[in-house]
């Protein structure tokens, strides 16, 4: 995977890492809450990471995009859904979510490249 | 269907008319665009609308709200998968979309009711 | 005028008194200045005004947005430049402005039909 | 307590058992955590009241301002308090928070002419 | 023009043409229309560009503050006018604006540098 | 004090100067205010940096945050205040705020340690 996903995920953890050492249980239990709704469930996983990406667009948070960007790429979203995906967020949330459109196709056309070098 | 949904309807009716009265054709494309992204495509209908719900409920649009829930009903979403969704859209936007997740359900289980009462 | 925007008026009197009757300086403060950054300058008053209904308008404010829309009118704002400066406000927000795009266009509709009435 | 106070907190009883009358364990606990983090601990209950309004003014979600204003007041914050914990929401949110602030400070004047009618 | 601004248009290019190199026809024709909005028409483009940079100001998108101070200062949006539509940014948007006020004038200051540098 | 926050520091008060080198009042009474609402009054100045705090983290300004961090551990707030109030941060912001609950404890672990080095 390219450099940049993998510095980001790095510190990712390492921050993760230094929230989740605190004694505070309900800061634990959000971020247990938080994994769980994106679990095998009545909606297919693969569609739960869209609606998570979908949610992340339109509120711009760039971080939350790099994960969901990645989550959707490992849950097998086409480039076509993909497409689709954005221009729903470009819709509802405006022209203000082009820059996080911009670094989340920026982040897509990594991870497929990446995974086309490999395949070889 | 209910009487609060119907009035709810009508008024957004009476105000696009309005609104698309404008001779302003960029306000007409956006209005025409906004349609098109939740047509048939890669992604299921019925997925592009939980999409578009997600996207509103941590917006906060109430009335983008009521449109997207009462057409996830019509795509047949089921209440576990609303329930679902609601998960996600609470836990990524915080207890401050809890008011609109009690209404979304206020809207759902009126929805739900009148479909119980047509089927008997 | 109309009898929502003369209702909607008095009680924005109403509360501002209530708020204002506060010893707290920094409130009054933030009033006073609340005010002064929208008269006269460099910028004509008119497009100070369409500059706070725009910012209003993308920050979903429906009360900030009445009474921009109120003053956009009273500072002789054309249906030409209020379909502009809507058309931006819908692109850069996107469609969650959709039901404040509404509401905008109905006092502003109410607004004219008044003035007509006047006039004859 | 006045009217307009018991008639949402009653409403607001109502969609929160319709919510929770679900199945989704996630819902639940995602409840059960936002009643959590306000309770007593290293900070006390009163300025935890006051950190929830402070959050709720800037995010401008009137059903939480209402609910923290309420709380508030039973944790006898003073009126300078709320006054001052007003000017930072002001100043940290803008004049898009003004009528948020209106409208915490007509509930607010209601619980302290209640409570003056009752200690007669 | 100065470094700054030159990469961050670069990149822009750069991504505009990954995002637009796109199938879908939807994001093709929300980019179009983004563009349309600020064409010449009943408002004159200079006060078009102040309506974009105050919108994007109090939605705090850094990207789109660069983009529309660059188009300002093109339009010859005077330094006087700037301050205005940053004062009355500030007071819509609150102190949360702040970081993003700072950043805008840099990029104003690194412009009108350049500019003086190239006029003698 | 560590690197990073001695940077964030000088390059906030380059930035302000040059912001405050405007002729135009309004911007500067809107600093002054913004000073001035976290000063001494009825609710102490630890307290009012925490509610500061806690509105920078649910509207996600991570320079807004970096400044309130620095001066709530200023204000001798404790670790189990500080991780209380991230956990009412979290949950009135939801998942969205993560990044930003993240670089918080990472500048507070920078400052810990800073402290930690100096007390030896």
């Amino acid at each position: 995977m390219g450099n940049k996903l993998e510095q980001f995920k790095a510190e990712r953890q390492r921050l993760n890492d230094l929230v989740l050492s605190t004694e505070n249980t309900h800061i634990k239990r959000f971020f247990t809450l938080d994994n769980a709704v994106y679990s095998k469930g009545a909606i297919p996983v693969k569609y739960k990471e869209m609606l998570g990406l979908a949610a992340s667009m339109v509120l711009r948070c760039d971080d939350c995009i790099a994960y969901h960007v990645d989550r959707c790429f490992e849950e097998k979203v086409s480039k076509e859904e993909m497409d689709e995906l954005m221009s729903i967020a470009l819709v509802v949330g405006g022209s203000i979510t082009i820059p996080h459109v911009r670094r989340a196709y920026d982040l897509w056309d990594e991870l497929a490249k990446d995974q086309a070098k490999k395949s070889v």
